[in-house]
């Protein structure tokens, strides 16, 4: 048998095991495992050196080598982020009645751990921690294949943790990291239907539609982010400018960023002078419609195909819009079902917003960088979903659970 | 462009409109439609006649040419089966809250339609109604692909719905029959991820393969249904006789009917010959263990690697089990994670049953012809899953939806 099948066959009989654990148990073994990241930080930070060596001798990107470097603050984040998802309650075994049907059978819901959860990511070691201790919590037994560039770092998070496993004689191989990144292995993992659950890919859209393309399992996808900011007829100004600035400069090579901004034509001539002044203090490079363009000393004019670009930088698209539709028309169009943000102080106009926006986060008068797990609650997140399928926008725990029927009677058969 | 990028993309247009629209007038739809059914059921009738003839030329099987035929009464079930579709809460602008972030931002999720759903099945016209009222009441687009047996039936009966449609000035693409049942456009079909969001097959468990090894759109699976009655050492013994009849010979040949028995050893004595008597009466073929072999006058002989088949018939597997743990283990290991009984009066042991098992529906006490989405109250069912992703075990008007994020504040912004 093959490594790979081998693998995760394991994970799947581990699966079985872990989905029968109680809440207790499962967070005193989290927080031995963030005790035990603590204490191994120096071994982690050895091992990631080498992964660093390599990857400078490859001459790998910065912002890759920057993802990829474990400082002695990340790692306490890792160990942190561990004791935050032990914290958080745990949605497996949660019952909520359904209804009582004519013929007196009582109908109710069950939370269970999907099983088997596959992550597929590039270089960020961390992502072995974050999804080993979210499976974990919620009943699933994961499988982590993360980029070459990693492999070091995450072969020694995974073995500090599979140690604490073993230590409550929990089986390893609820915590598997793929050792060889070879291509023809990732493959091969695609195909393991019978044992794997769902596939949680993190990357690039290159990436997305490799897995997409390629596994016959089910793929949970996170395709780009572009993400708008409508500023309304009723918008408080300030706000708008504090949004806008906040959405595209805080963090510009992230998925909720703002990529472009529509501004309603009653205010136009009072918004976009001052959004001239303060995108040109941030030195962001100005993408503008004819009428939005005039406001700009510099900028490149955009036509109406020109638009939908996800930029992850200083770089923004602004387009005047003629009414609320022409808004909502444009992010039909030119969105990417990740999030949208309306601001307006008028409640009609944001609840119509919210309403018709497809999108997975549709905000009123908050900055687009809240589309997070953590800063929606979730405690933590696995990734960010952009099809309906499953999971829609950020996913917690709850994504990694589905709900089983339970039905209860007294001997009622069907006539 | 292609006739099935064509239809594909119309019906994603036409999703955006219905999306918008308010429940009271999406039930005055129904109900038009439910009424033009009634009223065209001899056209309707004529249709069938058209496929019955062909397909009694073609040699079809009896079952088959059972499931084409359409009745004046299977008519009017068509026509009842929309009007309780129109009777069911609408769960799309549902919105529940989640709760406040200490910076004040207001969290709550709102469901959305998926958008295009694509049913592929087979000679059953009769989904082309059901699935039509289900998915136009969840706000989705809905494309039919059935077989070519009941496609003039489908056809007309689309047709039906569709004159209803324009009446309201509403897209005919909210219901489309794809005209030609060749295997080419299927396979394109099954390509037009940028259109159709999900695919949900109906069929035996060779469409279920053909549907997922070549679609490249996520699928709702729905396996077979190996559905087992373990009567537990507390159990009531004449309900426990009532459920194995009813499971096993009110109607065989469906995914909900029991296929296998397991009997606690402590009542083997006192409960086989109950069993071999009563199923004796019906007829059933009797295949069983070593130790339950003893209480039948005919039976094959089973070795632990014959369980788990899906008779569909007139037959069973019985089995005799050491304790409540080996049942669990043998469901594990053989069931199919579509519906699983315990007959017990203990609730401790029904409660751990309930938790332990995996599969989609987990009964006690209740009849396995029970796992269906009238009985379980859903009103009526789009299908069954029998995986775990985005929906598991019977599917009704939620499960063709998906829930967004809804964020809300006062222009809090990201520090």
């Amino acid at each position: 048998m093959s490594l790979i099948k081998n693998l995760s066959e394991d994970a799947a009989k581990a699966a079985l095991i872990l989905a029968q654990l109680d809440e207790h148990l499962k967070n005193t073994v989290l927080l031995d495992m963030a005790r035990s990241i603590r204490e191994k930080a120096y071994e982690i930070q050895s091992a990631n050196l080498i992964d660093l060596n390599r990857a400078t001798a490859d001459n790998v990107a910065p912002a890759m080598l920057d993802r990829l470097t474990l400082t002695p603050e990340r790692i306490e984040a890792m160990a942190v982020g561990i004791e935050t998802i032990a914290a958080l309650p745990d949605p497996i075994g949660n019952e909520r009645y359904i209804g009582k049907r004519p013929n007196g059978l009582s109908i109710s819901k069950m939370r269970v751990p999907l099983g088997v959860v596959c992550m597929i990511y590039e270089a960020r070691p961390n992502v072995t921690a974050d999804a080993g201790a979210l499976c974990f919590k919620s009943g699933n037994a994961v499988i982590l294949r993360g980029g070459k560039e990693a492999l070091t770092s995450s072969k020694v998070i995974a073995t500090i943790l599979q140690n604490v496993l073993t230590q409550y004689a929990l089986p390893t191989a609820l915590i598997t990291v793929v050792p060889d990144p070879d291509r023809a292995l990732l493959l091969e993992l695609m195909q393991q239907r019978d044992y794997i659950d769902v596939i949680i890919p993190r990357g690039g859209e290159g990436l997305i539609n490799f897995v997409t393309d390629n596994s016959r399992i089910p793929v949970i996808q996170h395709f780009k982010g572009v993400c708008h900011l409508y500023v309304d007829k009723d918008a408080d100004l300030d706000n708008a400018l504090a949004l806008l600035l906040n959405g595209k400069t805080q963090r510009t090579g992230v998925c909720n960023a703002l990529e472009a901004l529509l501004v309603h034509q009653d205010i136009a001539a009072q918004f976009l002078p001052k959004v001239a002044k303060a995108l040109a203090e941030y030195k962001v490079k100005i993408n503008a419609c004819t009428q939005a363009g005039g406001y700009f000393e510099h900028c490149t004019h955009m036509e109406e195909n020109d638009f939908g670009q996800e930029y992850l930088d200083l770089e923004i698209a602004i387009r005047q819009v003629d009414s609320f539709d022409h808004a909502i028309q444009h992010i039909a169009r030119f969105g990417s079902q990740h999030t949208e943000v309306i601001c307006t102080e008028n409640e009609v106009t944001a609840a119509r917003f919210q309403r018709s926006v497809d999108a997975s986060v549709v905000m009123v008068n908050a900055s687009s960088r809240f589309s997070d797990g953590s800063e929606l609650g979730l405690g933590a997140e696995i990734g960010i979903a952009t099809t309906k399928l499953h999971a829609y926008g950020p996913m917690g725990l709850e994504s990694l659970t589905a709900e089983k029927y339970l039905v209860s009677g007294t001997g009622q058969v069907r006539a």
